[in-house]
């Protein structure tokens, strides 16, 4: 069960009557404030309580069952029908609306910064006030995790170690071809046929998988290239995994960089480089201390090596051209952020630490580890050696 | 490409200078106007032509290469740097957006239904008009499929089967336990084991896995529950299959109900009714019908035979308790829907024919194929057999 103080304490500070909420539970915020789980897109509104409405029957039993919802309603609880017929669907949505918030004496509602315009449009129209939370009050309180939370983190992180272990076994047992191209069992090893092991070896973990990054040479250059065709020795192969546990909806997230034989002299420095940057964040990582600090650790050591980062470049194109990590949860990306403008980090922050290089005529070297800040330091969630040389 | 003479039409229309779009491409209205693939949100202003707009450097590069945009932008090159020392973090954005519309003359924007509240605000503050296009033109757009979207819903489709056919499989090769659950080389079979191996098809195929139902008994009551536990001989075992091709993003959707052993009576009736509802929709599914007459056919099957539908009472919570169908393309979920309200058919329209029935008391039936909408009627797409038991 989160804890919903703050919440209560923001509509306290800003006098709004409610918080709202209309989306599907793929919304993160959603997932969290209603506890429900359901493909289609419905409403919460919290105001001290958690109340849902939904546009049909279809979900209203299960969510009866399995939200922690005090009260589960549908439009037609609200005379949907009787208000299409007289003044058709679009008002008569807005009118739904109007008068589910009015039950519980909502004028007032702050929503999150995503909230959709045509709802809040429909509502405004009718008298109700509505804020964006430019803050993201709900995002805000999900950057600190419960020990329930972590624990699902580091579960899916367990996962995680096993299909990029499986991956590293694949690359350990390539052959190389004439033209420098892996083989595996004769055939070409591409970067599909690793995510294949990867992803089947997450869901036998009970793992959903997103995108899955195995990029080689050029590819790995671009810190978002997913990778595709075969891989070759002597270049740097970056494997990103970022798997959500599929009970829990908790995701765990690494990155390492693999080469099947010699890499280049540069490939190796970068790495040594990218190892010393990692070990520059961690020591920076604790409570009070910014996000911002952190990120500077790292782009500290790049710029002292004399490589462009974002920080001494805002243009730059090579280099360390992303933030050094980001808060994962139920989703793979949210706050805190350890970039430029990352805020104080507390207790229950879990987070990635992933410096990188990259540079097209190089390739790029990332080494990505996930941690959570307890209250003298921080406990790295990670238990996968870095080993450049497979 | 997609043809966007509709969005054209649509903002010569309205007297609207452009339509924009801010959201990651699991939104498929960005995915699609964009061309584009990216985790994170980003800006797409289409005037004619198309254009990108991204907070970061991250996504540049291979916006560049890959988006079918005309331009493509960062905060950075509207100045965003010297705007957050300026005016703060939060105006600075509102000013790059209106800096960014601006340059291409555009002073109104329509946008999506969904459009983030916090954006409309901002920009609406800096005098841009904007208007939530309640009828999602996009989404309108997209519900038509060109020839080379279809091939990307069969290709789909045939995968789903192999999945489809690979559960059977198993339970067709269950045993049955003194409890009457079915078991599988000594261990129990459960929901979740049907589930891995259809995902792990899935995979082998090329798509990515969405949820799947695998539900058996009071579970399958419930048409989105997902299923869970030990399955059992002799009652409903509702499949519903819906992948996405992880290389075109189209998705294809199939639901078979099977029953190992001898289903009860009630069972076996209500398989044949929904065989029997299916086939009246097909027989209504033509271009310039109604989505709404499509749904009424199969209404008409269940009511006759003296089953509830939402259609004779809106409150229903057993008998046929959702639509009859919805599009499927870049959503699972699209247009045109086969539901009351749902309106005319056109050629292209890809959708499923899904009719059910649940009781809690009973278990559930759903049988469920996919077709095309064709210029004389329609093309089922679907090429798996209906067969109770196995």
């Amino acid at each position: 069960m989160p804890d919903f103080a703050k919440l209560d304490a923001f509509l306290d500070e800003t006098e709004t009557d409610g918080y709202l909420i209309d989306a599907d539970s793929t919304d993160s915020d959603q997932y969290y404030l209603s506890g429900f789980d359901a493909p289609d897109p419905f409403v919460t509104l919290y105001d001290g309580e958690t109340h849902l409405l939904f546009p049909r029957s279809l979900e209203f039993g299960r969510a009866k069952r399995e939200s922690r919802a005090e009260t589960v309603q549908r439009y037609v609880d609200f005379d949907h029908g009787e208000l299409v017929e007289e003044h058709g669907p679009d008002a008569a949505v807005s009118r739904v609306l109007a008068r589910f918030l009015d039950s519980y004496g909502v004028d007032s509602v702050a929503v999150p910064p995503r909230f959709p315009l045509r709802t809040a449009d429909r509502i405004r129209a009718l008298g109700v006030e509505v804020t964006a939370d430019t803050d993201g009050t709900i995002t805000e309180i999900r950057a600190t995790k419960t020990d329930e939370e972590i624990d699902h983190v580091r579960a899916a992180q367990r996962a995680n170690e096993a299909a990029m272990g499986a991956a590293a076994e694949l690359l350990a047992a390539a052959d190389v071809a004439d033209d420098g191209h892996l083989t595996h069992d004769g055939e070409a090893l591409t970067s599909e046929r690793v995510k294949e092991e990867i992803e089947v070896t997450l869901l036998r973990h009970g793992c959903s998988l997103d995108e899955t990054i195995v990029a080689c040479g050029a590819d790995a250059a671009d810190p978002h290239d997913r990778g595709s065709g075969p891989l070759s020795a002597g270049e740097p192969i970056i494997i990103d995994i970022f798997p959500r546990d599929k009970a829990t909806k908790y995701h765990a997230d690494m990155t390492r960089t693999f080469c099947v034989g010699e890499p280049s002299e540069t490939v190796r420095e970068w790495y040594d480089l990218t190892e010393r940057a990692k070990r520059a964040a961690f020591d920076a990582l604790e409570p009070g201390a910014t996000g911002e600090a952190v990120h500077d650790a790292v782009c500290d050591v790049y710029e002292d090596a004399g490589l462009p980062t974002l920080r001494s470049d805002d243009r730059a194109e090579t280099g360390f051209i992303h933030s050094t990590g980001h808060g994962v949860g139920l989703d793979v990306h949210e706050l805190p952020r350890l970039s430029p403008g990352g805020g104080e980090l507390e207790p229950g922050h879990v987070v990635t630490i992933e410096p990188g290089l990259y540079d097209p005529e190089v390739g790029g070297v990332r080494i990505e580890d996930i941690a959570v800040v307890t209250e003298d330091g921080y406990e790295n969630l990670t238990e996968y050696d870095e080993r450049l040389v497979v």
